[in-house]
């Protein structure tokens, strides 16, 4: 690059009180808003922290040195800069952030590291889990919107752990996507598959994430859940969990994803039930409605809250694209 | 772990405005007051971001892809967590923080991601640089405390890059180093050597980081300089560098490393500097002393600053082994 482009103003003499104006300065040379404000938060947070803590040069290192660590033992399958998001509540922020839900909406849990594109697309009634250890399970959905109205065609990615705790990927030497599939709603809403009751399970902590888990005196246990995620033109997707009630983890998640409302119950399956769904009588029976929200109405309340809440911060800002920037006339 | 041992809080529906405070408890178990207090201040910032920003799911997953490849380009020779932190101006706050400087004293610089350990022990008077296309310069230096006395045996380690502004690791298909080395100052604190006269070079923007700058319309290079870096028991540990006078980015380094007074000449050798150091008259040539400063007064200053800065943010804080940490009584 020709230094004649060089258009920051002059930058010599930095220090621990004129590197954050600078550095944003530096920052705030593209056309992009909405990249320059997102930089500008981060620097100012970044650099407080550093002079809030007086970070010491050993921790900078370590810390860089541990986020090296994060990067290199991900992979395609494994994910751990989601799973650090996860244990420090940022992962339950930001969709608590992007998916407001309405009163009478499902509420969103955390996506984890473990969703995969790989699961094969399953007819209603197909078994998900071929775990011969696993307690088997029956689970019958319905999906509808705020008013009761049951939504057709909804893409449905269901995902859950075998008997042991581990997602099919964690297992080095399988031999193709198990514990998971891919289904869609019929004309009432409904979709339903056999799988295997779910169990609680440690999050990998065998890296970096679990090394810190350590560090801080924290147990890596997700309560048993089951994980949904919902697809559909016009509606918000719907990233969401459902946990087992009583489970040990129920109220100390090591990922935060636990909502009172996505707690449900197995029940077993009646005569009626079980000769409906071609199960044996006494399997255990989960029935559950979702439901989704029209995609205008989220966008609708995003951009309240984020007005309302930005306001309540003081701070002037605008929309663009429905994401907040500098409101600067 | 067995669930009997969980004693955090139930958490349960954490949402975006009970999120923080929650995962400051948990992650508030350790025994280790230094840990528990960067741990709050990292989540009150990182959470405090999403907030400010409104965070979009969109932009958290391309921003946790972003820091998985910035550790996947991270190798035993480059680490480009330290350069992410030099670009944002946060390696050169720290320094700032870690070793305040009394009047009279080098001031630092950043150590930048290109000093590694591998650098051969020499002899005042031998050449670091073997790249014939490299200017030649002489290099006169002593070191001194802040009174004026010469300080002896402190090694100090020199890198610079080659005439075409790479460092010898950047190099795929090097024999071993070159352009830098190791060597101790005499009795008069004199170090010297033979070098080439430094060239300015863009940090490394092949990778993630590169790609930030791009984003941001930053240019990547940074000013002529030649880095030192000096340790001693007893001495504080002094990372700096020097700057040749009238770079073209000399005020828009893109690690923010430039300062005043570490801005320096190149003269020319004449027939006595030549004749007593065995160069060719009209060499280029650089005389340059530093300063260090004793690790009690460093010590003495890091601490008074940090209370003073604590202080002045209005944190009730104390210092436990020199490091602050929530003064609760």
């Amino acid at each position: 690059m020709d230094s004649a482009s060089v258009k920051v103003p002059p930058m010599k003499d930095l220090t621990i009180d004129n590197i954050t104006e600078n550095t944003i300065v530096i920052n705030s040379q593209s056309s992009d808003q909405r990249l320059t404000y997102v930089m500008e938060r981060l620097v100012t947070h970044l650099h407080d922290f550093a002079r809030e803590t007086r970070l010491s040069t050993d921790e900078w290192m370590a810390a860089l040195n541990f986020l090296v660590k994060v990067g290199q033992i991900s992979s395609d399958v494994r994910h751990e800069f989601i799973l650090l998001s996860d244990i420090l509540g940022l992962s339950l922020l930001v969709d608590a952030i992007d998916h407001p839900k309405p009163p009478a909406s499902t509420e969103g849990s955390v996506l984890g590291p473990f969703h995969t594109h790989e699961a094969e697309d399953m007819k209603h009634g197909d078994s998900m889990s071929h775990d011969p250890q696993g307690e088997p399970c029956l689970v019958v959905c319905a999906i509808k919107d705020v008013k009761g109205n049951p939504i057709e065609g909804v893409k449905i990615d269901i995902w859950e752990t075998d008997s042991t705790g581990h997602y099919d990927v964690q297992h080095a030497e399988r031999d193709g996507p198990d514990g998971r599939c891919v289904m869609r709603s019929d004309k009432d809403g409904v979709f339903w598959f056999n799988a295997i009751v779910p169990v609680p399970y440690p999050i990998p902590h065998d890296g970096p994430v679990g090394q810190l888990l350590k560090l801080l005196k924290r147990h890596p246990w997700r309560p048993a859940h089951m994980h949904f995620m919902f697809e559909k033109p016009g509606w918000d997707h719907l990233i969401t969990a459902l946990y087992i009630r009583n489970d040990p983890y129920e109220t100390s998640d090591a990922v935060f994803g636990v909502k009172q409302s996505l707690i449900v119950d197995f029940t077993s399956a009646d005569a009626e039930i079980a000769k409906k769904y071609g199960v044996k009588e006494g399997t255990k029976f989960l029935k559950h409605d979702f439901v989704l929200v029209d995609e205008k109405e989220t966008e609708r309340l995003r951009d309240e809250n984020a007005l309302k809440a930005l306001k309540a911060l003081g701070r002037k800002i605008k929309l663009l694209n429905h994401l907040p920037v500098p409101d600067v006339d």
